[in-house]
């Protein structure tokens, strides 16, 4: 059934579905997994083993607060084209220094640079994709590198039809060429695909290459202090409280 | 249990299990799916539908016999990059005159091209890549491109943890780069990864990058009278009968 806070604003859905679309991609970090939670437990995890006794929640805050400052240092080309994993790592080492955090080892800094693999899904994120996966090709579409995607996925248990990145077209999301190379790998024209995020920017790029759009807002991706985005855009496609009430809204 | 077919030659794999892997890479057509069978099949469907009569085991096999040729033609720059759907349609309307297939329609033709997007498994495919999902990366990596390997693994009930091909190297195996660009996507140096093929120019190709190999005859791929690979070189390290031998074999 169709629920109240489905939006379709464009002429050709006039009916709410089925939506004439073949493909979801999903945005991964905040819209599908929950990273604030697994790096302050991790961390958590860490003081008790190694006595650290770090601000977690605000180290969490710091090492995601770097992400889009590091992205653009290679949007501008200052550096060449660093994966996710390498701009992970490189925020982690200013933050060790400027949290204090002493007496890692290399195989240490490495597996705890590695908690974006091991991120846990928000807890509608198995169900709903399960569902969708049912009529639609589910892909991961984020900024995250291949290699991260798939082991976050394996160690989640969460299924995706076809694992793509920024990484496949050297540029980071929302810069138009990131949607357009996954339109062109699944051979679907984009107004076909539904991205989904929790992220107006991330939509707004998608919908600028021809992507239809589901707004999923995640209230507590930044913590309970946090801003996340909360008002769709009134040119979103769709609206859901989470991934399995976008399964609903889409039949499924 | 070690099978008695299982070949160790590198001197760091002295034990047979567990081999020092953490992904497997498979090639699709042949390895993991029965492309002649499936062909044969949709054409006597079209014979009924469509009074066509052709020979279609001798149809299925020219038209994967084109195959080779057509990436040939990419390779040495005639033809700039193709995709495989792109290729198997450029074979497939020079087949349709030969063989005197008329009367199809540009929508009829397209869904007659995509019969590669809805490869039926070999018997064993489904059940020896879950097992083998159980502690590896399983990634498919073909010369298909991801579209197709997507639909065709979605259509089986394959589950992959990723999709790799050609198309993301833009070069076709057994080239290096192929292999190269799988290990670096997957984070994984070349020696953690096992390529799984039907094939031995493809398991040599791997190999020459580095990767392990596991090699598995489909002594049926080319029908009854065809010429598979049925040796295994004696470098390979691992032969198995089927994918559950394989996952058998692995401790799976």
């Amino acid at each position: 059934r169709c629920s109240s806070s489905v939006f379709f604003n464009h002429p050709i859905t006039q009916s709410p579905f089925p939506m004439p679309i073949q493909a979801l991609t999903f945005d991964i970090f905040g819209t599908v997994f929950d990273w604030r939670t697994t790096i302050i437990r991790e961390g958590e995890r860490l003081d008790r083993e190694k006595g650290v006794q770090a601000d977690w929640p605000r180290f969490a805050d710091a090492w995601r607060g770097g992400y889009e400052p590091a992205m653009d240092r290679v949007r501008r080309g200052e550096l060449p084209w660093f994966n996710i994993d390498r701009l992970h790592r490189m925020i982690l080492d200013d933050l060790l220094v400027e949290f204090e955090i002493d007496g890692l080892s290399e195989a240490e800094k490495d597996h705890m640079n590695r908690v974006w693999h091991r991120l846990i899904p928000w807890p509608d994120a198995v169900e709903g994709i399960n569902r969708l996966r049912r009529k639609y090709v589910v892909a991961a579409l984020s900024n995250g590198n291949i290699a991260l995607l798939t082991n976050m996925a394996k160690h989640a248990g969460v299924t995706w039809d076809c694992v793509l990145s920024a990484e496949l077209a050297r540029h980071y999301k929302p810069d138009p060429q990131v949607y357009g190379t996954a339109a062109d790998l699944l051979e679907l024209p984009p107004s076909d695909i539904l991205m989904v995020a929790a992220h107006i920017h991330d939509l707004k790029g998608a919908q600028a290459v021809g992507f239809k759009t589901a707004f999923i807002p995640r209230l507590m991706e930044y913590g309970p202090d946090g801003n996340p985005d909360q008002q769709p855009d009134p040119s979103f496609d769709l609206v859901a409280k989470d991934l399995i009430d976008l399964a609903t809204q889409l039949g499924l």
